[in-house]
């Protein structure tokens, strides 16, 4: 190559710059209001009374999957069937709209009609996340205080204008991404009595351009992850930001929660991949830097604050991100080891190792189980094969069918990368007598977490609540952890005599350096039970404790929100809790952003 | 291997841990009070008229550089000679201590009467760093405002003690690492009338417990980098952070001034390395975490907003680092290019295929003929071979003395790890028709970082004034950038009429998925210049301003201070200003950690 072709030799940014069209046309007329995903996807009973994947958006789409509910029978102890339905209320009753009338006018000035909405489903739509209490509570409860009104802005100027006349007419404002949080913090503070505007940012949602020589895209706050995916891939990019969310959540709700994604061992958590970001204040001024990145020291940084900050400080309007270029190569596998314990010693190995693939997922037996569940039945040769398989796996081999567990694995990068970390890890998974289990497992297993929240909607309505919730830990209390918070949950499910038997299973989900993030899926059979929402909330609560006392963080990705606050005390000082009640009081005096999470009443 | 001899079945932490002895014996008397580094190195020119290198600290110790003097006066076209020399007055007229009578009091029930001081020149020692105006103005000039006491605390409870007496006194606190800051940031505020303290943080030195499982060390904050590497050495770890003043800085300053090692792409910088840290803050409480790591979503986090806060925040008097294991191979390596264009293309394509070196530093012509001429001449066989590599370079070959430029590579990892990045790095290189130069230029190229420092005080009584400075930009600026400082220094030179020729040389130090640390060296002929070290500054600042112009940033790792505080408003806008001004009044309404940084007046 001669100097004059290298694409350092492209110094013109107007030139080489690459400005993408608008995204594909908006598809939240797509999406369910009441439940998660796409409304043509989902689980539902046939008439042989047997589960079934709708739609054709995912692989599994069509699937009859026999073995589920006598599975489920099995594990939860109780009796669920096809037939037997809690049908869900939706919609609830929906609380009358505060109107501010003078704000309402100024509003009016600034949207046009059909980018603001008072419409009661929509506002309900965004006043709430995916928690188990609110999707119990739209189904078969109520959200006490939901937003008044929601607007749509497509630029900056109007999420300013905005911001004055809420300035101005004391009105509270709450930024909406995709609505995906688990951790209420889109839930209205019941007391508030200001009017409540929703800004869903899905207006804003153009990828501005894809500069190809830095590897940067400038990207609207409210593009949803599964656009960006597309758009990029059409210029041979991506951003490597995977998590379980991504067909639905925001490039703005990522960095307002501190995301993490499945893939960040190759391409970096939200922190790593975000360069730099606007973002509009309660002054309804743009906070913004004027000079160059990657990587600087220029003081203390109140942008690095704005992480995690999740919607008390402002409406991010657009961020500068990282791209990679799409890899050459994606190959999935699998390895099958005969216990847990084991299994994590595999991850801290791999780990330790320093090379691991983009993402790899340790599940334990119970979701192991649960994978081979949501399997259909093979049928001929394939189904020999399968059972020849099972046979020589626990009968010659001696896998215990209630111990083993499973490992999925994503590679991705060059042919000669892949193959240097597969190489890496299938020998370091030799040692502690792991046995490859092929990519066809491998991809089921890390498909399937598009699924689970599927499949939490559709057993709510069959009598079974759940929920997940999350940790990192050093690597010496990942197996404590996991262990303490099992037994703890049992504990309390037995002290209060509920039915049948808890469900709870956990996988290792990230591996770090220093120690590792720990997914969980919590869920029982609540007929019978008067309040089930509440009684799960308590055990949730009772496990988050227990992951606390075992030296496990309050949360990896999830955040904070409502759900966890009552325990930031626990976790931060009394002088953390009052730098952050500052930093907000001197950046918002007025409380213009008003969601009220990490909520101050919690603070001394 | 049984699971039960794996690490992780190690899950009593009390039992694991390893409690290191104490720090060497303190060395602070080693080192100069009025020059960088230690007292038996550094450089002087001998009865023959050269210049030698002193002392056996440094594999060049001894070394007799006989083409150094006639190289420099060839490129500052200046009559430079070991004879002519500016004494230095060190040390200068020093401001007599300001005395708070009652905190005076209260100190001295705080610390034992030798870990407090009023010493004149142990005051002023405290009150500057080592830009080149602080070091032209201890030797030739004065500073007008010094700390007025000096004290050592050896824990926590003494910093806490201290604080909560200046709080009530009214006394300036002042933290203070090494010292080795380039930014103004330990000069005091002229203004400054209350009695400001210098807290020097070396007292705590201390690696309190190593952690073999879970890779982690819990250090206090004065411990400095070449004491944390030998003890952590002892137990086969290493933390790898190794900025240019690792011998002398400390792990609390590199915190404060969100530092970047040079062996970052395989260990991080410090914002990657440090896991968790404990402040003290203005009221005297301690700022900390109760919660696991590595990662986490807790909202946002004051804690991050402390990286790169140059002494405004607190004290921060430990940090929980990552541990790496120490590594099984150390391979130095270097590569010459036929002109810095090139290198740099090859820089980018090296950082694009992901995998580079643990170290990899492109030095422009300059640069290179600086390191030649710091060589010194060889003898005997050596000499031949050399003159013959010389002869097959430049004439067989064709590279050009004049605009050839080297790469050093430093590799560290497990032989196939190294293997691996060699043969990557080296395929790269041979398609920009870069040319193996052999591991020993590399380790020279690396290890004349260590030397800079002690050169800059050692020409600086030969009348040449020099400093570092230094940016990150994107990819695409690289080359600007470099070219546009060089022309702007060039230009400011000559409209100004000063005697001889500008040296200015660069270097690419560190390579980013989006861009590119650069790191220059400036230099000029002073004699006979009525103000030096203030011309200096203006063509310095000139550089900065191209630099922004460029698309560069303010500083990639060297911080802000008080010498780059009048570009911050270029940089960032009035809210982001008024976020860190509103964020510091909450934290610290009284001003007690008033050494001024990033100073208020200049905000708006």
């Amino acid at each position: 190559m001669s100097a004059a072709q290298h694409p350092l030799y492209a110094r013109d940014a107007a030139a080489r710059r690459i400005i993408p069209g608008p995204p594909p046309a908006s598809t939240v007329e797509d999406e369910r209001l009441d439940v998660w995903g796409f409304k043509d996807s989902g689980f539902q009973v046939n008439d042989e009374g047997n589960v079934e994947v709708l739609g054709k958006r995912y692989a599994a789409g069509g699937d009859i999957l026999t073995e589920l509910l006598p599975w489920v029978r099995g594990v939860f102890d109780s009796p669920v069937t096809g037939e037997d339905q809690n049908p869900p209320h939706y919609p609830p009753a929906i609380p009358d709209a505060v109107v501010n009338a003078a704000f309402t006018a100024a509003v009016g000035n600034i949207f046009a009609a059909e980018k603001r909405s008072d419409d009661p489903e929509l506002r309900l739509r965004h006043g709430h996340g995916h928690t188990q209490e609110e999707m119990y509570a739209i189904k078969y409860g109520r959200i006490p205080r939901v937003p008044d009104l929601v607007v749509w802005p497509t630029d900056e100027a109007q999420v300013i204008a905005l911001v004055k006349a809420a300035q101005e007419h004391n009105v509270c404002l709450i930024p909406y991404g995709g609505g995906t949080n688990v951790t209420n913090a889109l839930i209205c503070p019941e007391n508030e009595t200001r009017m409540i505007v929703s800004i869903d940012m899905q207006g804003m949602n153009k990828i501005l351009w894809i500069d190809p020589v830095d590897h940067t895209a400038c990207i609207e706050a409210g593009a949803i992850g599964r656009n960006i995916t597309s758009q990029l891939a059409e210029h041979g990019f991506m951003m490597g930001h995977e998590p379980d969310s991504v067909e639905f959540s925001t490039l703005g709700g990522w960095i307002a929660t501190h995301a993490s994604g499945m893939k960040k061992n190759r391409y970096g958590n939200i922190e790593q991949i975000v360069q730099d970001f606007r973002l509009i204040t309660a002054e309804g001024s743009v906070l913004e830097r004027f000079d160059g990145n990657p990587r600087e020291s220029t003081g203390a940084d109140p942008r690095r604050w704005v992480f995690g900050s999740e919607g008390n400080a402002g409406i991010i309007t657009s961020a500068i991100v990282k791209l990679f270029p799409l890899p050459a190569v994606q190959r999935y596998g699998s390895v099958l080891f005969k216990d847990f314990e084991i299994g994590t010693q595999f991850m801290y190995d791999l780990a330790r190792a320093g090379n691991p693939p983009a993402s790899v997922r340790l599940v334990d037996n119970l979701q192991f189980q649960l994978s081979m569940a949501l399997k259909p039945p093979k049928q001929g040769m394939a189904k020999l094969k399968s059972s020849a398989e099972k046979l020589l796996v626990t009968k010659l081999l001696g896998y215990d069918p209630n111990k083993m567990v499973a490992c999925t694995l994503v590679f991705e990068g060059t042919e000669e990368e892949v193959s240097i970390q597969e190489k890496l890890l299938y020998g370091i998974a030799k040692r502690h007598g792991g046995m490859k289990a092929g990519g066809e497992n491998g991809e089921r297993g890390y498909q399937l977490t598009f699924a689970i929240a599927y499949i939490r909607d559709f057993i709510m309505n069959h009598w079974l609540i759940a929920e997940s919730f999350e940790t990192s830990v050093p690597w010496s209390g990942v197996l404590p952890v996991c262990e303490r918070v099992k037994q703890r949950i049992q504990d309390e499910y037995t002290a209060r005599g509920l039915p049948g038997k808890p469900f709870i299973t956990c996988r290792v989900t990230q591996v770090y350096d220093t120690g590792a993030c720990i997914y969980f899926y919590f869920a029982f059979y609540y007929k019978g039970i008067d309040n089930p929402s509440e009684v799960f909330s308590e055990l949730e609560h009772a496990a988050r404790d227990e992951i606390l006392k075992a030296g496990g963080s309050l949360s990896h990705h999830h955040g904070i929100g409502k759900i966890r606050t009552p325990f930031l005390r626990r976790i931060q000082s009394v002088s953390l809790i009052n730098w952050n009640r500052g930093f907000k009081k001197a950046i918002d005096p007025g409380n213009i952003f008003g969601v009220g999470n990490h909520a101050p009443e919690s603070r001394e």
